[in-house]
């Protein structure tokens, strides 16, 4: 919102003292968002108004491809200066985006500790932990005192991501303990660390998934966890607003998927192409699956003939029966996303549900049952009853399938965001118009 | 998971003072979770053996039902003990479940300070900055050197919620700047707050949406957030912790909500007459309405009996409108739920659906037309391409519908997540059904 102010206010050229003064004042974020929505041409010279320290900020704050951008048009001892600032994880994402000639040059350019440090955090595969810590984290030696451990922070750890914990290792860098910054201070100097450090250290692989280490570090409230590889040698930190990112995008990603948009990380301004990407194939998908569901009703159309009030009850029972679909579906994969269910809570989730799917199976089998009798000629009343017997039991089948199945699919460790709503109602309409067809059909031929 | 160690290990009371150990060594989110899965009688027993500073952490952790029943069975003397020490905004959460009686006769029994901060977080609306900040902050006053704050913090600022960051105020308690405690230990002792400290500092008021708190700390990066009253002096702070749980939350609503549970709020192991409550009404409020859709099908039924391939296409067209509409409310509402698009943005976003809109129509239409083609006789062939067209045309309204709606709730301060899936389908079908039906009729009534 301070952007939208700059851009009101001091776009005008002729007043670039005052932009710059801005542009430098302002929160990096802020600046940030500003360029990004600046005509492409007149980005890097706002970006060259900025001081060194805030144009380090704002840079981490852009989107891969304006950085690209930048790189391209900033002259290179600038370039590099920045990009050696930028923290390990946030140079890999950059990396990641630009051309490999790109990266081969800047990668000579660094330092030797943070060429180390990035080459580092690009081995690991994305979404782990290795890919999403940083290599800046303030470690310590076992022998030291309280104030040989300030002072040693003092000294040396200026540009670390978090001075807020610290790590305590042996000499073969083999994680021990931690201690916070607050327990260095709140301690005598010459308290030994070893004293004082925790060594009920919550730790985590470099394989990690990077919503498994969210859920750690929000159940139990850390704003820093130490990553480690198979040797148990620490190899960076995570840090907590990493994970605030991490854990909105899995929120994303499970309602994106659960309504059957592939990948499920599509930002509401994608172009369109990217949103035709994502979304026609599940689309069609469906569609061609949707074939033997139709297929279902294709034989019975001389039924269909002789009772057209089917006609209109068949879409209410397959939007009912989605519905209740879409809500179990909802309930049980947020609970295992954020990790409040387990699959080994199955039994007692369905039960549950089933519980709970028997009040709904009555209530919507009743009220389609009602309903049914306003459109139903007065010969084919009975017609109404067998509607709200199957709405019954297409409702149990709907709670019953959108447990088990993501359940199972979370227990296979496959993403139960997968199995998604349009999936689940093409299977019930499908379960739905079969029983409903036949039976009618059945009672056709029985009826008087 | 430590949790489960315990319970499978050492439950048996002979073992008791293994037990004793295990409590007291293990995180107190782990020995709250095996607090809460014990039987009921046992827990209160459990609890006894941990000692004070592990009894008060493990406490905050427990659900507020198995706090009031600890509350119960303690002695008076440990529950005042406990209460005290609790952080404010915790003990607010817990003063709201327990029944007035007790309140009233814990708030006595508090220290003049903690009753003064209860009172103060309870005055403050549910959902704002105000009921879920904290009291306990560090403050500084203005005129302090580095060397002098850093040593006011080490001696009154134990208890403090966090000491990472520390707010300034003026002798009004006006908050004016802020300082991180990086900052101060990165000073020299001599230097003036006044010289160090940021007055770029992001805070919030006490009425403001705890959504609003959230992203503001994600947007900004931040572990602490100051929170000003009307007279811009400062009364609190939110920290990132219970940012986290805010985030996840409100992600949960995002997706159940849309979903149709009432309230967005279900967990997933709720008692069954908790889901009936959440799912039902809207279940029986949507097959109500379903009722205007069948309406539109009810005057047709003489169509349906001459051409019955309808009953097997108007399906498929419900269910694929449907799928869209949840795509395109997915991606919206949660584009706005996580500030990533506002209601500014309206027409950048609908000229982007309906792009990608375009191009789904003609994918969707194309292929629901395709396959009509397989169960229309050859006499009906046309019926296809009315199929397909109108497919078309309810895509573009979905996708429309999909992104003003939302857009519009939020303008309206209304939350955009009510516009859920079952009400925007049921429309789309009754659109949808009534333009097939209309234009097939109009067509028998004029082809040969």
């Amino acid at each position: 919102m301070l952007a939208q102010n700059v851009s009101n206010n001091v776009v005008d050229i002729e007043d670039l003292s005052r932009l710059k003064s801005d542009l430098n004042r302002l929160q990096a974020v802020d600046v940030g968002e500003y360029i990004s929505k600046l005509p492409r041409k007149k980005r890097a010279l706002a970006f060259r108004l900025l001081n060194k320290g805030q144009a380090i900020n704002v840079f981490e704050y852009l989107p891969p491809e304006i950085q690209q951008q930048l790189i391209n048009s900033l002259h290179d001892g600038r370039v590099v200066q920045i990009v050696e600032e930028m923290s390990p994880d946030e140079r890999a994402v950059l990396f990641d985006e630009l051309p490999a000639g790109v990266v081969k040059r800047l990668l000579h350019e660094l330092s030797p500790e943070q060429r180390q440090a990035t080459a580092t955090i690009l081995g690991y595969p994305e979404g782990t932990a290795g890919r999403v810590m940083t290599t800046e984290y303030v470690r310590l030696q076992e022998g030291l005192t309280v104030g040989e451990a300030l002072e040693k922070i003092r000294r040396q750890d200026r540009d670390k991501e978090t001075i807020y914990y610290a790590y305590v290792t042996d000499y073969n860098r083999k994680l021990r303990s931690v201690v916070s910054l607050r327990q260095l201070l709140f301690s005598l100097p010459d308290a030994l660390l070893r004293d004082i450090a925790s060594d009920r250290v919550v730790k985590i692989k470099t394989e990690t998934p990077q919503e498994e280490v969210a859920q750690l570090m929000k159940r139990y409230d850390l704003i820093a966890l130490p990553v480690v590889d198979r040797e148990k040698r620490l190899v960076g930190i995570v840090t907590i607003d990493d994970v605030v990112d991490i854990l909105e995008e899995e929120a994303t990603e499970d309602i994106q998927k659960l309504a059957g948009v592939s990948g499920g990380d599509e930002a509401a301004l994608s172009p369109p192409q990217v949103t035709i990407r994502k979304r026609l194939p599940w689309l069609l998908g469906n569609i061609a699956l949707y074939v033997t569901a139709a297929n279902v009703i294709a034989p019975f159309q001389q039924v269909i003939t002789i009772v057209p009030v089917l006609a209109i009850i068949m879409p209410i029972l397959a939007n009912s029966s989605g519905n209740v679909a879409f809500q179990v579906l909802s309930v049980t994969v947020r609970g295992l996303g954020v990790g409040e269910i387990t699959p080994k809570d199955t039994l007692k989730v369905l039960r549950k549900e089933l519980l709970a799917g028997l009040g709904t199976a009555i209530g919507l089998g009743s009220a389609l049952a009602g309903l049914s009798l306003m459109w139903a000629p007065s010969g084919e009343h009975w017609v109404s009853f067998v509607a709200g017997a199957v709405m019954s039991v297409n409702v149990l089948i709907a709670v019953t399938l959108g447990t088990v199945l993501p359940m199972g699919f979370k227990q296979l460790n496959l993403d139960p965001a997968l199995i998604c709503g349009p999936l689940m109602t093409t299977t019930l309409d499908a379960i739905g118009f079969l029983t409903f067809l036949s039976l009618v059909s059945f009672a056709l031929q029985v009826l008087p």
